[in-house]
């Protein structure tokens, strides 16, 4: 008995090596757990995003005109499928570095992706991450979405091809670069800048890139009448863009949440779950603050508006969709709605013609969103955060500028005339969307 | 070599405390995994009953004429805009007060949803569930659900602000207070009744106040004749209404397999996909029964009908997806269908104008669903079932036939007859959905 | 001191067996984990497959003439339900008959598929695999994919009852007979042939079928001119097929990454990724091939062929998504979206009036797809794909052309003239998609 008892606190002793083993081997199962969960979140995440293609695609085709409409949706077709090339060629690498930056911060490296071997084979895997294919399938989406925002402002005259080129450069170096100085761990990040899933990097970047665009190409013919007026040019079909704003909110919960970029621990699942909640908070008070106020000012609701304004307030959410309470998110995303409303106008007052009011929703939204992390986000600050946005801001506006008009001044960046009181679909295509049914 | 062996017993005591400390460290990891399984798999059935919200605009968008789109759009749109916030506001707490009745039982609490703080922490979380934020994400969506049932019963006459206060009351207040007699441990399954996933808390309810809305705002104008015959109303976009009818079959995964609410262990796990198989068989069911029914009584097949078949089938079997075998879901989605079949034509009858068929396929089939859960689910009973059934459809069409009352006799509930005529799209918003193609 | 130290080798000792408990305790977790983790990615990959059913709905009345759009949808949606039930009903015991072959490695088992019990109460489980509602759910879907090909080739002129009927043939006899061949472990599988997610198996399969309708049904009145040239016939919302387009995409991450069949190791997982990866890469070749491609040879961007290039780059990668590279992926793919562009006029120039391309898109891509996995995986032979790919090729077509001549013989397979002039929607339903739309 004294014996057994003197016993214990031996057993004890020599039990802490073996509770050691024991908790190595439980360490390593929930290290192996974390890599497939987290990877489980990216490929998720990055379908729902994928699912944001086809958004745009039906937003934008529904907001153009039937005769636009084939153009427009070969233009969504297209650009994410040249997206899906150049980030596998040039851009994944180009924005995650690692340590094999070109030059340190600012521009990271040439060269194309590789995946994981099969079955992990032969390979030393850090498994506090998730795998490289689906980190690499979920990022590849958000480059593409850079790129989608583009072509809706551009929409209805714009050339094929030229928009096409840019597309690739846009998503092979422009995005890939600009996104390395945050998410790469680049300047910005050194700097304290603030943006977890792209309020500014993706949403803005993109927004800046049409703006150029749409300055260089020049307004739609006959959007702006000679006394100055606007002409509404309405949608062919708003069921499109109404199912096209519905994908847009669906795959943004991919978006914002698969941000999060962990999913092995219940802070993190937690987390997600707060992103998911936020995300559609402000998605909703976007939609009622663009209802209420088109009401109040003009008398009646506007649909196109309140789609947008639903955009926008997920655009608003999407620089910090973790800290804000729901309240706060409210917040956020609503008075995203109400920018959208007040600067659709503005836009047109300055004669820039967006075509489906990507530039409020994606830049001034995306703006907005990135100043205000500072509001609940304790680590980040108004000035880094706006120093930031115009970091990016104009380097994709100016890369861009020069681009669109390089394209003008060679190749030509604009359909003819003819062609454009005809529609692109005729003139570009050969083919129309809706071949059976009269034009008005 | 004996010291040796008088150890062992010795050793293996004070390894129980070890075993203890290392099965310690497993269960929290079980738990943790627990607790993240369960949160996720509320948020993809969140985010699937989401995009219900979808489906449940464009089916609408594409039963009603095209005169009448826009404004079908911008409800489905806003309604489930305002049931986020409002199941935020009040909804939740309401729905799921804990230990904080008002009423016991009967009447949760007031307060706005708070959700966990970030990384969990310096909060004591309860890892037996989910996190709050994924639940209080997936229990949105099937209050905003409600809703939409709503909307396509009333569609092409009813005024747009009025129809969205009785949706602020309906997701705020009705909704809530209903779903907590049963999911928030309230009065009715105290007494026993049971409801998987909402045939009678979701689809019924919708489907009372539709029929409390279609009452009250009496049908539209040229549906019933002088002489007492019905006028079909086609459809302006099937193509649509199928779209709709697919995303919301693809959301009822969502719906019925994330009310498993639980999904960490084996056991949970293989329920979830018994839930899965049975609620696609039952909306295939639904779908055949539709089918062959319609060739038979009119010797065309009827592809709203077949549509609706398939919904009927999905409400039918969401009282209780788990318990039957496939053979069983078959019959009871099956049977559904013929319900819708028999139901829509007998609603014409009473003059009783559903646009969308709403009301057979939520209210009757969410009857049917709900009585037979008796049949494949020993705990439940027949009588119970109906009782349930009964206070459920009371409670929800009184407090919704007051409400749409007093909305009728003060603001008023429906358009004018000229606005009716020419469309709610240019009346009541001043835009067209397809403004390009001529009406016929 | 020296007692203590004498004392750890012999708790080491009797340790060994402790830890044996803690790593079995670990263990069962990780099994239990295992389990839970591939039912779930089934579960999301079948719903992923499923939503390829909207899909196909989609393209195809996308591609139809607005006079036919209610059949086809009615096709899409009744052929999904009737092979749900017949992969109940004898399908899934036909194709996975395990120890009980009706004739070894040729025909499998008949009878109804059953469930494991609710919460897998009293049943002992095979842990090593998934739960069989999963798992049925999920193959459930690829069978219905197979009969989705057929209805769009033989869209515009084939009644709906006899194309039901060979549905029901065809996805509870013919397809569960040949893809047990392989998947139920039949002689294809005993010999080496690899198909990993069905290039052959599911869509040369389902293309087969639709060649041998396509022959026995004839072209379309008007299709091919006296003087034997070919009449294009566009589709009447090329915005239905682009939508039908992105979502077959995004349900293919589910139909090529759920054929991992397991995601409980971290191996498995990054696997999927590589799937999820490939799979996209394939796509996006395939649709930039037919874009350049159209671009060169006709001077003008074809979207169809676009459509179509892409879906032939996810034919193409799915014999074997996972052992490519992404350069390798790219290849495979653009080399199926060139196939398309080449074999759509081709099969033309046969007067075989294929009404959107299924067969260059599933058939001939699916060759493509196949004979090129052994490339990248060492495992194939050349020889063995080519067998493989002829041995499920004779007996689908065969079968079908049987079927469907005994079909044209009794009941007819063939619409009246006069019907199919005035559209299908009118003679067989009784109903238009766009009642209100003029038609060109």
């Amino acid at each position: 008995m004294n014996l057994m008892k003197s016993l214990i606190p031996a057993a004890a002793i020599v039990a802490l090596p073996q509770m050691g083993l024991a908790q190595e081997a439980t360490g390593e199962t929930a290290q192996h757990t974390q890599y497939i969960l987290t990877s489980l979140l990216f490929l998720v995440g990055g379908f729902l995003v994928f699912w944001m293609a086809a958004g745009f695609a039906m937003l934008e085709a529904g907001l153009v005109r039937s005769k636009n409409v084939a153009m427009q949706l070969i233009k969504n077709m297209g650009l994410f499928s040249f997206a899906a090339i150049m980030y596998w060629l040039v851009g994944f690498n180009l924005m995650y570095p690692g340590d094999g930056w070109t030059i340190t911060g600012i521009l990271g490296a040439f060269s194309p992706t590789s995946l994981e071997p099969v079955g992990l084979e032969g390979v030393e895997t850090d498994l506090s991450y998730a795998s490289v294919g689906s980190d690499f399938f979920f990022q590849l989406m958000f480059c593409a979405t850079t790129a989608s925002i583009v072509s809706g402002t551009m929409a209805e005259r714009v050339k094929l091809w030229p928009f096409f080129f840019f597309v690739i450069v846009l998503t092979g170096i422009i995005y890939p670069i600009e996104a390395s100085w945050q998410w790469g761990g680049g300047w910005l990040s050194e700097m304290g800048f603030s943006d977890f899933a792209g309020s500014t990097l993706v949403h803005a970047a993109g927004g800046f890139a049409a703006l150029a665009g749409a300055i260089v190409l020049g307004p739609r013919i006959g959007k702006y009448n000679k006394d100055g007026k606007v002409v509404p040019i309405p949608g062919s079909n708003l069921a499109l863009a109404t199912l096209g704003t519905f994908i847009l909110w669906l795959g943004w919960f991919g978006f914002n949440g698969g941000s999060q970029l962990a999913m092995g621990t219940i802070g993190d699942m937690a987390d997600i779950s707060r992103i998911f909640a936020n995300t559609n908070m402000a998605a909703a008070a976007g939609a009622v603050a663009a209802l209420i106020l088109t009401q109040v000012m003009y008398g009646k609701v506007d649909l196109t508006m309140v789609l947008n304004g639903a955009l926008a307030g997920l655009v608003s959410i999407t620089a910090e969709p973790l800290a804000p309470s729901l309240f706060q998110a409210l917040i956020i995303g609503a008075i995203g709605g109400v920018i959208v409303v007040y600067t659709v106008p503005l836009l047109d007052k300055m004669k820039i013609d967006d075509v489906v009011g990507a530039i409020p929703v994606h830049l001034i939204a995306g703006f907005w969103g990135t100043f205000i992390v500072a509001w609940t986000n304790g680590d980040a600050s108004f000035v880094t955060q706006i120093i930031g946005f115009a970091a990016i801001g104009i380097f994709v506006f100016v890369v861009s500028f020069i681009l669109f008009s390089i394209l003008k001044a060679t190749v030509g960046l604009r359909v003819g005339e003819e062609e454009e009181i005809n529609g692109l679909d005729m003139g570009e295509l050969g083919m129309e969307a809706y071949p059976e049914f009269s034009k008005g």
